[in-house]
């Protein structure tokens, strides 16, 4: 366990920090050509099955960008492929599902999570991680939230207008529950075998919920996603939940009990700091996109999210979304040297 | 031109009504067996530039629905294409351009329109709708707004991140702001030219404004926008501006000077009054993916619409988005009839 003052830990409690903590999704990733040259040609799950590959693919970020948070390198879709549901991971498309879920009878297809069995390599590269990291570096768990895996089992990969899965909820609500109550019991028991195993926070990554009406959220998300985030509170390390194209549905989201709401790059943070409610931290929210531009025009959007953060204690600066594999590296470590110069929330002077 | 106090129109000036109007983004289109029928195997470009076809396509979701509006069959990508950029539109993809336009010399490959030499035949298929529609249903004609337009012409085709064209506008916003320019003149170009040939109110499409964070969208997209809504005003037809995944935009959108604001799904339509503002009637905003469902459940969520939309006058119904190929023209039909039926919004009594 990292030290609980580290300043990642410390900013998801609301608490005074040394300095604005940074880390970014997919930091561990096609960016970073120390990654490319370890990663090699197979699929990525072979990688992730490999603690060895997958220990070092989860610390070059670290040591590259001096982030204040590794997270895992892993995929939202490993516990139902390790469980034998048969899905893989295309290149340039993402996770594609050869038996997509259509029906009741398909439910029997989902076996329950054995972690330490069916993803005993996720927990062995997190002990890994864990010993590796300075005591200030926290390590992040995460799992996949109910609606946005069981969007990939419905339709059967990515999709554009969610319509497959939205007829089922709406046509077949009973089947539908049936299908997030099992992840949501499969993110439960990975995340706390992840937890035991020495990670110091959890994000639950409800990327596409963003799809849904609010209505819809309500009634066929967000109570999937309020049980897995019940029962990861005992565990006593912070929760955060993300979602692009959340904006309608921050309050919900907030509803359901995370420490920390990420935010995407389309709503302001101080806007969503209104949305999310007093008692949740915000990470976020530099577009991906902008870290394509020359480092004057990065700079200044930075301190475009800084300043929208404000002084307030519960920030951890984050992209909106994750890092374009395009990416220039040294463009990210100087944000990060840029945001611990100047972020100011919740800074102990 | 049509009657003033068609339904349709009279909505969109917030006018008292007979009963609520409705018509569905992507009416004329492959939902239809009609239109499968008369669509041909060749280019969608190639049905748009034969009156004849375009026509008919046009009007079939009137006979078939019993809309209140009729939108022009054609596409937001035509004015390009005709004056000979190279575009094309392949199935299931969208718009795709070979040569994209990534540096200042690419612009001089953008030439002006002349609406009756280059697009004569989007001229025709207004002249020949509008002759054959009943005085109480509206003729829509539309543009491409700049930005969603430029998108695929930076990008090369449709894009999930947007990364190229976000790249542009911060690199290169000299460029940037040329190609909008020409594309803005080239959008107002075209509808003075609808106009005069007989539609009877316009759509500018920002299908993907949405993916700009607002403090971009105010600086790179509205501009440009702004400036041909304030072109088509003089010209007396009421003004419908739309995009996806807009919530955060709304009011931006809305200063931008349209007579009605389309709201996507994803914002309850009374939460999308408030970010109008007043003096805006709204469009919208059924989830097309909900229209796949039972009818008692379309019901439902139509009705909910129409609750949201309130009683107080300017509202025009719609899906939040296009409607989606797989579904049931039967239920579009039937959702018609309910719109009419219980719409208060604006109804006289």
């Amino acid at each position: 366990m990292r030290n609980r003052s580290a300043p990642f830990l410390a900013a998801c409690r609301r608490e005074p920090v040394p300095h604005t903590p940074v880390w970014f999704m997919r930091q561990a990733g096609r960016a970073l050509p120390e990654y490319r040259a370890i990663r090699g040609t197979g699929s990525i799950l072979e990688a992730i099955a490999d603690p060895e590959r997958a220990t070092e693919i989860t610390l070059q970020p670290v040591r590259r960008y001096g982030v204040d948070a590794a997270i895992l390198f892993s995929d939202i879709v490993v516990p139902v492929w390790a469980t034998g549901f048969g899905v893989e991971i295309v290149a340039g498309r993402g996770p594609v599902v050869e038996d997509p879920i259509r029906t009741p009878a398909d439910l029997g297809r989902l076996r329950p999570l054995d972690p330490e069995g069916d993803t005993g390599f996720v927990l062995e590269t997190i002990r890994r991680v864990a010993g590796e990291l300075a005591g200030d570096v926290a390590l992040i768990g995460f799992a996949g939230a109910p609606f946005t895996v069981a969007s990939y089992l419905v339709e059967g990969g990515p999709s554009r207008d969610f319509a497959r899965v939205k007829t089922l909820m709406h046509s077949d609500p009973a089947t539908w529950h049936g299908l997030v109550d099992r992840l949501a019991q499969m993110a439960i028991d990975s995340l706390v075998a992840q937890v035991a195993a020495g990670v110091d926070a959890v994000q639950l990554f409800d990327s596409w919920a963003g799809s849904l009406s609010p209505a819809d959220y309500e009634r066929f998300a967000l109570p999937a996603t309020t049980r897995v985030l019940d029962a990861v509170r005992s565990l006593g390390v912070p929760t955060i939940l993300f979602g692009v194209g959340t904006g309608e549905l921050l309050g919900l989201m907030s509803s359901a009990g995370p420490d920390v709401m990420g935010i995407d790059w389309r709503v302001p943070l101080d806007v969503a700091r209104d949305r999310v409610g007093p008692g949740r931290a915000v990470q976020g929210n530099l577009d991906p996109a902008a870290c394509l531009a020359p480092f004057e025009v990065v700079a200044e959007e930075t301190r475009a999210v800084l300043a929208r953060a404000g002084s307030a204690p519960g920030h951890v600066f984050n992209l909106g979304h994750g890092v374009l594999p395009e990416t220039d590296p040294g463009i990210l470590g100087a944000v990060v040297d840029l945001v611990h110069a100047e972020g100011r929330a919740g800074v102990a002077r």
